[in-house]
């Protein structure tokens, strides 16, 4: 089971010039065969499928804890995408076709994030690789991450939108704990050492300065538990040393705070949400109203002006 | 943001005969174009994509929190795949392959399950609609909703192991609420009577002998908000009378409270999660011992004995 | 069993210039999962597939009947691509890969339709929902009709050649009247009131240029009995007030006359149909000639000059 | 644009015993490469792509008439199918999953045909050529129904209920007059002899039992014209000696006759059409009479009794 | 480029029970994401695409060598498959489809191997990584290896056709020298030591008695030159002890040299290759005859009898 | 069994402009329906499927040793993608996604080949028909070399790289010999005369200047046996004149010499290999000298200066 919160896991910039070529290359990120709805499913998959976990707790629920932070992660790449489509679908100013990589982001979706990579095809559950054979499915994990590090290092130097850089700015840190998790997750269970693996690819993270702001407050270090009761003996193997910086891993005891997403505003074009979204509004007043809740929406978004 | 809990939202049967081919069936209501990946994925990305959501606050929170419950349903179909799986790969002890419907449940997955339909085709991302017109999701949203419905009362029909017996019996009741939502949402956005539609397939919930229990304890009316912060505006739309018993509709402030699943025994015939899965357990003990955590394991799963 | 007749079923404009990016997005109302392969193939295998028909006669004819007129929309759809696409692979002429979104129109088809969606992905049988249940079946395609009519808008908004226009005029106007088709045939089944659904998306039809003069011809009103002898039950289905407009809707008692297509040229750079094709029309000279057949072609086309 | 007519194109068993595991396997020959939707829709585009086509009449003409007999063949498939699936889904008696091959067949569909092939793969549109060469897509058309004989030829050996064999016995016969119509044109543009290329698989129909029947009524020389007013021209392509027999190939005028179909029964336990499909044939009732019909259905149906 | 030789890797039975529903599993060594088309893509395309080459040649002639190898593996595989489904077809003699896992092996094709996996869907390009990137490359091809050994021993464990078990133990073996190359690349490139990950899946390969004869002969510490001229530097990567035994591995300056294959015979029941055989081979000896050829057949094949 | 040779079919120029469009329809010849996968999987699957191969030996040699020709093809058509990406992928230097119509060769792809169609649709095993049957196989060979020369043709002439053309320039010679050899094989199966079907598309292949030189070496009238020692017996099969020009078909008895390949250099942008190839080519040279190999390279690379 879950609980939703309605927070981002990273700051977000609002909405600047569109980019709807940019948009279509940053869906690898979301839906490719390294993408963001690969590393969810995976782990949640397995997790689900995991048997006699009591015996590999601690494995049981570092996998099951990672795959919840996944979650916050297709969140922000469609946040981005979402973000790079904002006005270029107004009322009668539809891009030309020709300027566009994915016309579905227009002709099917409202300009928003499609479950697709970045040639239009549908994520997969193809790309779900649960075994069930434990040290298989950690070095899966592990080369998934690393395949996952290199796409988005190959997105970041593609598409320069400010929305795209903050996204894989953040991916890359967090992204790198988990190859970290993963790595020595398998050294724990066969003694291994991975550590001469990383960085992988050979870049080193705290190259990138978008990455830098989160490496200063230490996220490359740190893995959240993400639930309210579960999960606490993901410690007995995110431990011991970074493999690049050396410093301690540190397991957090709880998610992080979070951000407030900005509300994107609508695009009439595509009728999202509608060709005349002020009515839904004041639809939405009354149900409220009725339903005796505030006068205003209760929702807590970020301030675009 | 997601926070995760150790928990599934209803009590499942202990594993009993093994049925592989029976498992093969209820995959439809995991990864089929009605199935709970479709549900669970088609709300979240509308959630992610939805524009100006401050002014339709009650909708994006209506189609956000339900998305939050879709992901306890996958998480059950794949709890009753993996019961019906168990004792079917024991060491030496492989089902005949003249008696599976989807080899890959052994050969690929470890008795396990996959993110596939009955006929082992992979969900895809096509299975979302998110066109971002609001009206025209949530309408699709009830019609998804309607063809999950068929889909559980076929499955109930064809498939009597109790682990599926138990999976449908509790879907069709929650499905049914989700159906009344949205038409619900459908009815608050333009006037519309959706009521008449009720039930679809027309074979009432409470004639299902399995669905009883839960609609005595009014299951079939509550919905729950799977938030420990947000959401609160679904109260808006759901809420007025059942369309098939008249009842008052309920929103509850807090998620149900869950059942402890079974720790689902190893199949070493598929090394899941290996051929020797005692000495994960030592290597377990160890690491737990290690970081100063309890030497016994910290989840809580059901006792078989 | 079905006759063909060599006209298309309303008028669509000479080739113009040609607009390859914006053939490839029309392309999502040929083979989008909301496009009119999925109309076409929806009705027709329900048709197909519909048990008991002779005691529901009434809806097994409005089905199969609409699934008739839906052949001359994949018709028109492939009418309008090749249109837009004439003019563009002349002999060594293609268009420069850069500005092309479809680069297949010319490298496997012959500057012509291919059976896929705006992303170049093909039509699949999984868009063809076909439960048997007909209260679902019938919510499926007003659901589908929906999701087609916000399709064709939003192609409509994106792409502004003359035949991509002429196109979505007439199928917003002829779609809708299915829209309405399958809304009453919900309605007479289960007594609910659909009428306030329309216009979904919310955009009333007749605000859109193109489609004003079908409307004023009543064409937003009739369903035509595309058969010269069955389907004559549909007319106890589709009667009443039209939803948005109040007036009488009707049941034409033939098919339409149609319009003569135009004879689309040669695109020699494709080999379309030859890469002489004066070649060819000289042996079909012969052949006619032999045949006892007359001297010009019997075929009648509109006339581009 | 299509007119349709309530008949299919050859007489059909009526119900016997169900045969899913048969049933499953005569897919292939609906929606497998080089089944009847691939030549249905190959000839239906590449009739609305043909380029220049008043030049290429008789070529044209050829090929948008098969077209329509085509689909009279995906129908036939159909009717086979479902045929094979009556009796299998009774209220309380679905067939147990380890004796199918389709589970789809239940909990997708309503013991109806798919749009797939016989593993349960979604026909595509990948399975059409369209390549706008005159010559290369007459080529493509003769190996394609060279294909579907073999698929037709097969499916009869391996599966032996009474409408499978109705099916391929008719199938392999009109099919091989696609075969021969294909290459006579293929002879006619090019001036190469195909004719001992029959039969290909070197099987001649003529030693199959259920094909007999059809040959004796010369089946396996007519070409029928599939249009009230249209297609004249096929008959300079279509003539000469059949390629096996010698016999002159004959072109008839009109289309064939036809036959009933029988009204296959409801399956209740897979909803089709409902659970209680005595209330749909009231209502039925209800409206004609309302609408001024007759008071029984107007639809003729084959006497099951 | 390659040259090829008409004979197989390994020795193979003769056909003996015929065992449809076991090929059908075999196919996931075949066409499944773990399987041989995909080790035999990947490392192709690596090396087509292998940039820098010169510079990094060890390991570009490591990779390029291995993926010639791995052709042998899909004929082998194919091997094992059509001798399964060799006396399956006969004249009025198909399988029941009751009976069988995947029909297509006889409606589409002739008792012969399909480009698919144990499920029937087929192999895609999408089971090839090709990053450009050589640490990840490698690190992906060491994983390969490992969901490869997995899938051979659940097929190992899943089907116990005489074909079956000498496929899988020659494999088991053979695969597991390529999982060690890998290895040993990323160690040699990065410094880390991964012999402790042996052996994945925690199961010795010489506890499987079919192994154990390849083992014997030191199968599983040689690495074959697979080119007359080419690829000898990936002595420079393949040295060193073997992580599980110690022993010194070995590269073998030329190929195996290989088993003569069965000639597996006609299934006439299919057309393979031919409804009468006989003509062909007559057909063949008057082709020799007069191309100045041998009387008999030059190939040499193994001797049932 | 293969040995492979590392050198390629026919000289291809060195990289120059980078041209990420028409790499991307060049992909075409690689993954597309009729593209070299296809050529080189169909002819290798059917020889490994060849049942009763000793009595139809001629024809098992001649479709086997296509087969090892294709293997160059696929090569061939990777090189002149690989050509085409050099240089557009350096540090900080990515292409605008605006101007790319396949992304996934920068994001997921080092600037190389994808196992993909123009539309990045990936090639799949549903592109190989290897139905069992000799002459429907045959058939259906020529018709793929007929689809393939249409691609060829039209790739040909939309892009106009120097590495395009060079490439389609030998490919259109060399498919235009398997052309004819198929259809010599029906021929000599059949008794049929295919000679007026060429050339189909009917465009002579010495119209195109970059055919000339390798026709001039009579490129087009020779058939190289591809093994160090079998496939005799295709001498038997492909001989008498060609169908265009009349000239006597040669069985050529060895390979061609083939030509060294481009070292085509490092594109750091992608990491391909490396982010610092040069510290690869420091280790190779260590590992050369640790394995007592030269000091330099040993593989042979074309001299870019």
């Amino acid at each position: 089971m879950i609980l939703r919160i309605d927070r981002i896991q990273t700051e977000m910039p609002p909405p600047s010039d569109p980019d709807p070529a940019g948009a279509a290359v940053v869906q690898e990120l979301l839906g490719g065969k390294f993408g963001e709805m690969s590393t969810f499913m995976n782990y949640t998959f397995q997790s689900f499928n995991f048997r006699a976990r009591q015996g590999a707790r601690p494995f049981f629920d570092l996998v099951s804890n990672i795959a919840a932070e996944e979650f916050g992660h297709i969140e922000l790449v469609s946040t981005a995408i979402n973000t790079m489509l904002t006005g270029s679908a107004g009322k009668n100013d539809l891009p030309d076709p020709a300027d566009v990589l994915n016309p579905q982001h227009f002709v099917a979706g409202g300009a928003g994030t499609l479950v697709q990579d970045s040639n239009g095809k549908p994520w997969n559950g193809d790309y779900v690789t649960s075994t069930g054979d434990l040290v298989e499915d950690l070095t899966h994990n592990f080369f998934l991450e690393t395949g996952a590090r290199n796409g988005k290092l190959k997105v970041y130097e593609m598409v320069d939108h400010p929305a795209a850089r903050a996204l894989t700015g953040y991916l890359l840190v967090r992204g790198g704990v988990h190859q970290v998790a993963y790595a020595r997750a398998v050294e724990r269970l066969t003694g291994a050492d991975l550590s001469k693996l990383f960085p992988a690819p050979r870049i080193p993270t705290d190259k990138i300065p978008e990455c830098k702001p989160h490496i200063e407050r230490g996220e490359h270090l740190k893995l959240y538990r993400f639930s309210p009761s579960d999960y606490h003996e993901l410690a007995a193997v995110f431990n011991g040393p970074h493999p690049e910086t050396g410093d301690e891993l540190q397991v957090v005891d709880e998610p992080p705070e979070g951000f407030v997403p900005y509300d994107l505003p609508a695009e009439e074009g595509v009728f999202a949400p509608d060709y005349a979204p002020e009515e839904i509004a004041e639809i939405a007043r009354k149900l409220r109203e009725k339903a005796g809740l505030s006068d205003e929406p209760t929702g807590v978004v970020a301030d675009e002006s």
